[in-house]
């Protein structure tokens, strides 16, 4: 597939500075592109690469301009002119249609005639699975689940009953929602469990990352609003809801009752205790803890980058005694007369 | 399903405040009840909702009663109280016997006659599944594997070469029991795998959340002992043994020859290291890590809460150089002639 | 199987102090031995029950001998020892072949006549399933993979469009190869998905433990090489590569476009976040975080271990003022005419 850098310079959005006939047809990185390839540039550590890219265009912000050997596209977010250019060059998906000869589908299941149930695959009792659903190898669709039009399951999901996916989701290898939350009640030493007796309810446009969980809720719906977007091997407890365009990278451990708002972004490996609230527009940098709600936008971090061993190992140690330091600290202000507040 | 509010009391084990004949006939949060709602209140948190509750009747401790504007079920532990609430309203569950027309099962596996084995699972030689057992779509049970009676396998849940579950347990989707522990010998820079020729041993009313994954021993067995609860995502290493009625939440990872206490509760995301001790009654908080054996039962913490972006930053890069900072006022203190003994 | 001592001491390259034609007939712990077990010894902690182990032989490092009870294998590396006599004692693994009838296979696959397909797995249209792999219950295998020789998915694993495996590999249920990398770019408050193109590529002699996954590229590939071995519910993001003979523990979490050394060690439940590089030979202990690249060998930490959580509290308290603390000591100095260089 061949366009001119002009054609697809509107395509992406951006301002072309470089020859608008020059064709292009391919999508590679800065470092392997070669001619006839586009690249991108959204990120400063890769600048030595830039410099020296053979890519016959590449999509950059204005500042970055002086530094390109190659046609230009400018745009203020190159990764979006990225993320457009590879739709554009990304090979046609694979479309089957049907029930797979192997696939089971309940006769009280209700499976609209342009959807796909793939091999292997299983759909249980009156569930719903709308136009154009993709149902891929391996997957369990439970009694009463809906699907909502064009969401796809890659392969090997798990939606347990009742659990109510939107429209145009995406969903990858290994994902189970609407297992039972971890409800448990303590009787004389004895675990008791807790029924769970709420459901999932999974808003249009979202992307749910392999292997990740999503608990149903307790009473009412966990909700995972619309366009939120979920990496891999992220759990989620029962009745947490998490709000519109928020996305959640890998390894993210989200505890019962939270309610996240919108747009914020959560690093990957950060945990969130149970029953917090956090505000909109939130930003928590990768490997945070978070242990009391957060009631501010902002960027909100936590966490220990490593140092040498030896050097890490005399810091924690220390650590361990730093109340008992402050209160050398203060102590010795007063000694020497020279009390100051904190700052 | 109605019931009375003296027969409910009696069945949660509460002490009824309120006209005894009054008809309930679901369970709601505090939030979204409505007349003829059941509610419990058992989180400080909710107060404000406690207050202002439309339920009829609401499952609390003595000392939240004066806050509550409806029937009161009075009990020391209201949260046991919603469980028992909860199972009393819950919907029956489905119940299905037999072998499904897409299940394979090998002709030398034992399936008892009140069991079921789903779509699309696969049974293999030797495996003997007990009486009531469910073994839900897409399991895979492998080799000599024995499940007791009553155990549920929800969905696409794996059960490796031999491991033993014992009765009333309930596996969600996608555990894995019995894979390989990770046993790897270095041999001149290149790893030699180490045979895990143990197995995995479950007692009974075990409850394991989705994708959790438990290892089989090297040599002896992986156990679980009785009334263990894991939650989702949990890992648990090779010959790990985890004592009775302790609990695990999500995201736990527990490294390989772990002893875990019985009643013991591991709060989210605490991760555990190799071949260490962990004494009965021991209370790990969320994201807590273990580096050394934990002899006595307590409240044990680690980890770092989040701050804004900016303070946290300058906080982490003191703690760099923490040790110096205490060395420093040390020096300071003799200095000033003032020598404080550590706290 | 019964093996002589000299035998056995050959077999595992190691020196015999004992009775050369004394039999063995199998491997057991130091603690559960019985006379005929041979056992080993290779970490300090278990001293004790070397004392007083009824084992008839024991692998273990020259300056265990004078401890040892019985027979002794010594060697410098007692645990890959272990390694070779458990490998000897390991029972002959069953070994089928062929399609099952509850299988899938595409018509346009390429699987090799000593290959097995296993019940309920799914081959998609050109993939090429190399000679003696074993593909296990439950597998989903996508277009276009390639398997090579002798590699075993043990079940239930996914490998989607266009991975491709070496040789002698070993992958755990519920591993995902090849899912979409967490690639989102932002329009104006929404997430735009960024097409992944690019591919996984794992060498040969790769081990993966459950429900480990690892991405596709986004343009170019994600990269396992050689001998790397991965443990249970490893994260790995997109366009990562990892070097030959690393090892990897469970729970890690690396981001997208990480490079790691060869011959790194990567200890439980640490996370590294996206575009850095770890040279050779770095080792990272459990739970360490990266947020730079680490350019020299050697061995890192992070993170905080557990302390009584009354004392946890008052620490991490102080901690928030940290950078106040470290400003209040130099006023201090100053104050005292003492200034001192920081160490």
């Amino acid at each position: 597939m061949t366009i001119s850098l002009q054609e697809l310079s509107g395509h992406v959005g951006a301002q072309l500075h470089g020859d608008p006939g020059l064709q292009v047809h391919g999508i590679a990185t800065l470092q392997h592109a070669k001619p006839g390839d586009v690249s991108f540039f959204a990120n400063p550590r890769y600048r030595k690469q830039l410099e020296s890219t053979a890519a016959s265009a590449v999509i950059l912000a204005a500042d970055a301009l002086s530094f390109c050997p190659a046609a230009a596209l400018v745009m203020d977010n190159p990764y979006l002119g990225f993320a457009r250019a590879a739709a554009f060059f990304a090979p046609p998906q694979e479309r089957s249609v049907g029930i797979h000869g192997t696939a089971w589908v309940s006769p009280d299941a209700i499976v609209h005639e342009s959807a796909w149930v793939g091999p292997q695959a299983s759909v249980a009792a009156r569930a719903r699975i709308g136009q154009d659903v993709l149902i891929g190898p391996g997957c369990v669709i439970g009694e009463d689940v809906v699907i909502g039009q064009a969401t796809q399951l890659v392969a090997r999901v798990t939606l347990c009953q009742g659990v109510r996916l939107g429209r145009r989701g995406l969903l990858h290898p290994g994902v189970v929602i609407g297992a039972d939350g971890f409800g448990i009640a303590n009787d004389s030493g004895v675990w008791v469990k807790v029924p769970q007796l709420g459901g999932v309810r999974i808003d249009d446009d979202v992307e749910i990352g392999a292997n990740t969980t999503i608990d149903r809720g307790a009473i009412e719906d966990t909700v995972i609003e619309q366009g939120v977007k979920i990496d891999n091997q992220v759990q989620i407890g029962h009745n947490v809801r998490v709000g519109a365009h928020t996305a959640i990278a890998g390894c993210v451990a989200i505890a019962g009752s939270v309610r996240i708002g919108k747009r914020c972004a959560i690093g990957g490996a950060a945990s969130i205790a149970g029953h917090l609230e956090i505000a909109d527009d939130v930003y928590l940098t990768a490997a945070s803890e978070v242990s009391k709600s957060i009631t501010r936008r902002g960027i909100y971090s936590s966490g220990m980058p490593v140092q040498e061993n030896q050097m890490w190992r005399k810091n924690i140690a220390r650590f361990r005694h730093l109340d008992d330091l402050t209160r050398r600290l203060r102590r010795l202000e007063d000694h020497c007369g020279f009390t100051q507040d904190q700052d």
